[in-house]
């Protein structure tokens, strides 16, 4: 035996060339996979379910996409009492145009005529964002809570999207996305809640709803 | 019949009431729920699954923090090629300390002990990150992936997140969340994949992968 070497060493050697051999697979299938991907144009997004992380998620693109030198778009449909900070923030920047809907949630402010007439203009500036070339990322945030309150006509939305510059990416987030929209976008992805801080007596945080 | 309403105005007032009346018990019920959530502190959040939007919802949070003024910390445990937008836009700031896992994905080092440094490395700036109370919210992205590869050890990332500083919010992506993080966390997001644009055959655009 090799006094130099550690009685195991073949076995963490062995151990290494497999984890390679894996890694090596595992590079192989998405390589391939982002090859087969070969459609260059903007991908609809949408964000739904129950869970948290729709809207935020929505917010963190626009801050890869201001770090990437874009012009992005967004529409808030709800305006919720946590959505202030990302407000607040994205409206330092001249490459955002940022619309928020007068009104508070439905259930706020109890008022149908109210909630139809301020949804209706939030869509009329979506609209003008989604017939913008100059904008790279448009997003529409809780546009999926209009639509359910058909506050919004959904053949409208889908025209939009469909009709937007080749290049644009969309993402639209709330819960209780409408089929059709799941049909006609390109990723969706479902939040579902494991677990809530409510459930658990945890107070909303001022700024932050986690 | 009075000639001044229409024939319909009182199914119309009806249907008007009964909505106010629906969206009147849905606010009590959220009211409700937030009003037993009496516990002010930080929340722990795991955004986990395997859909899209898990890393971009955590930065959304970073973007809501500084809207409100917090100092913010990030550590990136997987410098993938779609999070340099990110990285780019929040080091402009003086508020968020940002730290980025020197090497890429496993599968594209492909050298454990070159993975297994830069995941220690990139846990301890985490660690000195959840014992500064002067940050509000550390986002440690990608943390996940680091645990289930056993980079970095599951007992050291629990105590350090049980530990924290009261009013910090800790927010912990990545797939395969493990049972004993969701069992400390608050709130946990499982992102479900219900479509993917890869598999519509388009390509990973420069900057926003949705």
């Amino acid at each position: 035996m090799n006094e130099n070497k550690p009685h195991n060493a073949d076995a963490i050697d062995d151990k290494e060339a497999r984890y390679k051999a894996r890694m090596q697979r595992k590079k192989a299938v998405i390589d391939e996979s982002i090859a087969r991907a070969d459609q260059d144009k903007g991908v609809c997004l949408v964000l739904t379910g129950n869970g948290k992380g729709k809207s935020s998620s929505g917010f963190g693109m626009v801050a890869r996409a201001l770090g990437h030198g874009m012009q992005v778009g967004v529409v808030q449909f709800i305006k919720g009492s946590y959505s202030t900070g990302e407000e607040a923030f994205f409206r330092r920047f001249d490459e955002v145009e940022y619309y928020v809907m007068g009104e508070g949630f439905t259930w706020e402010t109890q008022d149908k005529t109210r909630d139809i007439e301020a949804a209706s203009a939030a869509w009329a500036q979506a609209k003008t964002l989604l017939e913008n070339d100059a904008i790279s990322l448009v997003v529409l945030d809780e546009l999926n809570i209009a639509l359910k309150y058909k506050y919004v006509a959904l053949d409208d939305v889908i025209t939009a999207v469909q009709s937007r510059p080749r290049y644009q990416h969309v993402v639209i987030t709330g819960r209780g996305a409408p089929q059709a929209l799941i049909d006609v976008a390109d990723t969706v992805t479902e939040m579902q809640v494991i677990k809530h801080a409510y459930q658990a007596g945890i107070k909303a945080q001022k700024g932050v709803e986690l």
